[in-house]
């Protein structure tokens, strides 16, 4: 069966700062491994890219390694709107790192929000990292501004709640829900099971949010999967201080390819490919590159074995998948065939 | 001088459980002595005023004691919505306590605010406390569940700048700002100054938000002065854990008009009238019962000896009034006159 090509708005690409987790060539090959051919890399670098020489640097980076398409998120810190109107053009969206989160990009006073708010006068969106009682605080400010926002990773049955009744009232409010969500409660990140590998923000959450996040991609409150692909070393997460995240882009659509076809929730397939590759690009602007990719219908056990992301491990270790991605086409070429990425370094295209 | 009777949505007449501090008598005699002749009394006493025994506890024990009239807001909690309906038209308003404050009704989580927003379906107002990020929640939710809101205590710029783009898109806020705000700053709060007596919540802040607040006194965006009358003695306020708030009823009427007879911030005396008397009314529904006060138009040296209220202090010492009260008439009687309360306990009226 052959799909259009996938498209994730949030992953962690990891470069430059932590090339030890993943880079631009490791990162875009365990896309197309995943059936991706368009990605949005995230600014929370350890120098973050909240400055038009980041942007620029991380751009040309990528440039020479990527094999797949990739577009980048511009970091908001409290004092840098003045750069928007410069930044705008080139960038998918604003990125918000909101209250108890981390990373050199964090803020949560009301002045920094204001900021963001006032001076992102644009239809790209503002991507938003927060929970509970902030996520009510920046549908509020997209409603003064009348701003485009987008929700981070939402893990929470009453964000929904909120999203839900913003679209009801008309306001341009989008979010996206990543995997571990969708397949892991917190009874998963026990000690005695995930452990620091079911680290990660927001946490994992219960089974009752986790059948909210379901009926909300059968019923269109949630409008895009995004793996929130973020892959650490497996000495760091078995630390003293394991980092929040987990890489997702080589097991997303086989999770939720295998729950479709059980029915899961009533969605859908073409539920399926709006929330992993047409509604991702028509929000993010992304292009579709003439991008398709064609999938074995037969059930796996997933595995850290053969992963082409650097970090070399999964939470959904032992997990049954479907729909392993057998080849992948961009602008015509095959890229990606049986787990061998065909496309040379550099191949991909810079977004924006 | 003649003028309307003051109307004051947010005292804390301390009853019960704190009459070391206040009591309905002490309370509603400092309210005549600064010329308010209606209060609403705020549900965090020591036991809220969170169920339907605490109300009509404390509407008895008004009853017999207050010398003006007296309504009541309820207190919210996570988990007593389903109270509403029955105790919505015996209150004034709901007054919910967001996030980093305060006392036994405090809670901050989404679920909580949801149960608020979609539970209180009445024109009488939500009280917000909350600061920040958070007043941008209760907008944001104001927005979604088309519910009237009300800012308590305003005290910083930036959260005034978010009350004016609400009621620019037409939302139904309104916002209070208290004396203690618009005289003094963080600076008098220093240990050498007021030290606890300056210790509020919220707290004193800067001379910019002290400017936008008198600001927003001229042109309208803020609605109303409110004194969250909030009186402690001096022993627990010169004790270990000095508890926040001040009492306010018998001072914010001569500040206020010594600097509208300054003409500070071009804020006129019709404009004084309606934030002291008219606008509380209008937006709480609180009657005018006949009710007139007579200033004296001189200057005096505001002081702590001779105050009603049973703490017998006041953080505005050796500050400048201006127009003593020197009657009071409520339902055409002749409640205080030159210093004396002449109403006796009990007829005042328990208002809803």
């Amino acid at each position: 069966m052959k799909l259009p090509g996938l498209a994730d708005p949030h992953v962690h690409l990891r470069e430059p700062g932590s090339e030890d987790k993943e880079d631009f060539y490791t990162g875009t090959c365990a896309a197309l491994a995943g059936g991706y051919t368009a990605l949005l890399d995230m600014p929370n670098n350890p120098q973050p890219t909240s400055s038009l020489e980041a942007l620029e640097y991380k751009k040309q980076l990528a440039a020479a390694k990527i094999v797949c398409d990739v577009g980048f998120n511009f970091g908001a810190t409290p004092i840098n709107a003045p750069l928007y109107p410069q930044v705008e053009p080139q960038v998918a969206a604003l990125k918000v790192y909101l209250g108890e989160t981390h990373g050199p990009l964090v803020f949560g006073g009301l002045e920094g929000m204001l900021s963001v708010f006032q001076g992102w006068n644009s239809p790209r969106p503002i991507m938003i990292h927060a929970e509970g009682p902030i996520v009510a605080a920046t549908i509020g400010l997209a409603a003064l501004y009348d701003r485009r926002i987008h929700i981070c990773h939402l893990s929470k049955r009453d964000e929904l709640v909120l999203v839900r009744a913003a679209k009801e009232r008309g306001l341009k409010v989008t979010c996206e829900v990543a995997p571990h969500h969708l397949f892991l409660t917190s009874e998963d990140a026990a000690p005695d099971h995930l452990g620091p590998y079911g680290h990660m923000s927001p946490a994992l959450q219960s089974g009752a949010d986790l059948d909210a996040l379901w009926q909300g991609l059968a019923d269109g409150a949630v409008d895009m999967i995004a793996t929130d692909h973020a892959p650490h070393t497996r000495a760091e997460k078995e630390g003293p201080k394991p980092p929040f995240g987990v890489p997702g882009l080589e097991t997303a659509f086989p999770l939720l390819y295998r729950a479709v076809k059980q029915g899961r929730a009533g969605v859908t397939l073409d539920r399926l490919v709006d929330l992993m590759a047409l509604v991702p690009r028509r929000v993010f602007g992304l292009p579709l590159g003439d991008s398709e990719i064609e999938i074995d219908d037969s059930e796996f056990v997933i595995s850290s074995e053969n992963l082409l992301t650097k970090c070399g491990w999964t939470p959904f270790e032992g997990q049954l998948g479907r729909g392993r991605v057998r080849r992948v086409w961009l602008r015509g070429q095959l890229v990606f065939e049986d787990g061998r990425v065909l496309a040379p370094p550099g191949s991909g295209r810079v977004l924006f």
